[in-house]
């Protein structure tokens, strides 16, 4: 007897690192007799066909939503409103509508009015990435041990939950629901700041004159270079979430700026104990981290 | 034929990472006849005894030095001044006296005093560390392919600096001559601004409410966790490394934040091209990075 797939017809728009890999999740794990696959990249759509992850691949996201049980958008957030005004002709009630998007609240915002009664939305941000880009950068273990957090509007069909979850499960994900304003708290603080600081320090050592800069590069392991790899990754993606989770970024970051400021004048001034202070501070977090297997 | 060791007596002052992971260089490569080895925690030097590390260990730096023909001093930074106080009675002429420290300006400031004419003032820093600390830390493939920068003052004896040359090289090491407000320079942007800005973040973290901080520490992969094992670095060590390279630390400091500031102030405004230039332009360091196989 062989088993009905999770899905009948899975669509996912936007075929980059987080597209491309659950779609090689999809093929593996076969959770849909049919995968349609739209990128409004030509060649990543050639990509796809050659990497055999889409049964059909398509320009226009109507046409690859039309008939879909679930339509995943894996693009840059920045897009979502237009693929959401784009999506509307294809949607029907009883389909499933979710994402993978960094920012939770603007989700809301830009495809939330696209959503017809009876379509399912599901929004979900699988919390997994590499400094790699594009269509050829996915890979099925992606999601492996990694939280995805879905942020469905109260009163959200449960069995439509549920489909959203049995899909990030297959990829080996845990499952956790969640506000999306606190959503966006979180992640401003574990992700958001993190590559904006990350971005910023990059910035700062590029703007150094030659011989340093070259110096900069050479001894680069001795903490810089971590700075470099998360500063790697997609430029649009990321200038989408700064510009969509705004808000809580500028709050988590003159938070920081103060709590630097705090630091840069005990520095200035030679107060060694405050110094100390904050810095053991700071180790009870990575102890907590180490506690909850998250080191 | 026996081939004589590099040096009769090595003396290494402190015995924490660096020094215990010099320590299992020169057993390994048989690098002298007598290694002593000086703490002022009685643990520490119970630890050395016990790990097979030392001949002799030693309370008292003169009584450790003694006769040595290399000091390595491998104390935090803010010990110095004291410990070449203390090391005064026993320099001789034709000793070669080196250090470990991650600042190299207030290395002359605070040992220089101290080296009385004959004896050999050799500073400097290898380029290594992990976020572990103590003797029980160190191994011998510390150093392996890491660079470790020389800062002699000019008119320095070559032979001596050749000999300490020769000691990190046994330990892997490539070695660079520097000037030392040139070292202070570079290490302020590739090491110093990273770890304060990542004990920044960390201790932003830490005072955030219960729950929120509970999700930053389960939901960390994505980037903070990056961050935490930066900022898991001895604090004593640290506190040092920001009071003693304080001129440069702060001069790249305040660069950053203006970046930074700019990078909030577009985001405040919507300025996506702005954005999306700024994080383009970090690429290319990292690209630089990975040309110059350090990656």
């Amino acid at each position: 007897m062989t088993e009905a797939p999770l899905f009948d017809r899975i669509c996912i728009i936007g075929i980059g690192l987080i597209g491309s890999s659950l779609a090689h999740v999809v093929r593996r794990d076969k959770l849909a007799n049919h995968l349609a696959i739209c990128d409004r990249d030509p060649e990543h759509r050639g990509k796809a066909l050659a990497l055999g992850l889409a049964d059909s691949v398509h320009e226009d996201p109507a046409e690859a939503a039309a008939g879909a049980d679930i339509i995943v958008v894996a693009t840059p957030i920045g897009a979502f409103a237009q693929i959401g005004a784009a999506l509307k002709p294809a949607l029907k009630p009883g389909m499933i509508v979710t994402d993978t998007g960094s920012s939770k609240r603007s989700v809301l915002r830009d495809l939330g009015p696209y959503i017809p009664d009876g379509v399912h939305f599901v929004p979900g941000h699988p919390i997994a990435g590499t400094e790699y880009s594009g269509p050829e950068a996915g890979f099925a273990a992606l999601f492996q041990g990694r939280w995805c957090i879905l942020t469905p509007p109260p009163g959200t069909n449960e069995a439509a939950v549920e489909k959203v979850a049995a899909l990030w499960r297959s990829g080996g994900s845990m499952i956790e629901i969640m506000e999306p304003g606190h959503h966006d708290q979180v992640l401003a603080i574990t992700s958001h700041l993190p590559h904006l600081i990350a971005f910023t320090i990059c910035g700062t050592a590029s703007d150094l004159e030659g011989v340093l800069q070259q110096e900069v590069i050479k001894f680069s392991a001795s903490g810089f270079r971590d700075f470099t790899r998360i500063a790697a990754s997609d430029p649009v993606m990321w200038r989408d979430i700064f510009l969509n989770n705004r808000d809580a970024l500028l709050d988590v970051a003159s938070r920081m700026q103060e709590d630097l400021a705090r630091l840069q004048r005990a520095i200035r001034w030679g107060e060694g104990e405050e110094i100390e202070k904050l810095i053991r501070q700071t180790r009870e977090i990575r102890r907590q981290l180490i506690e909850a297997k998250q080191a």
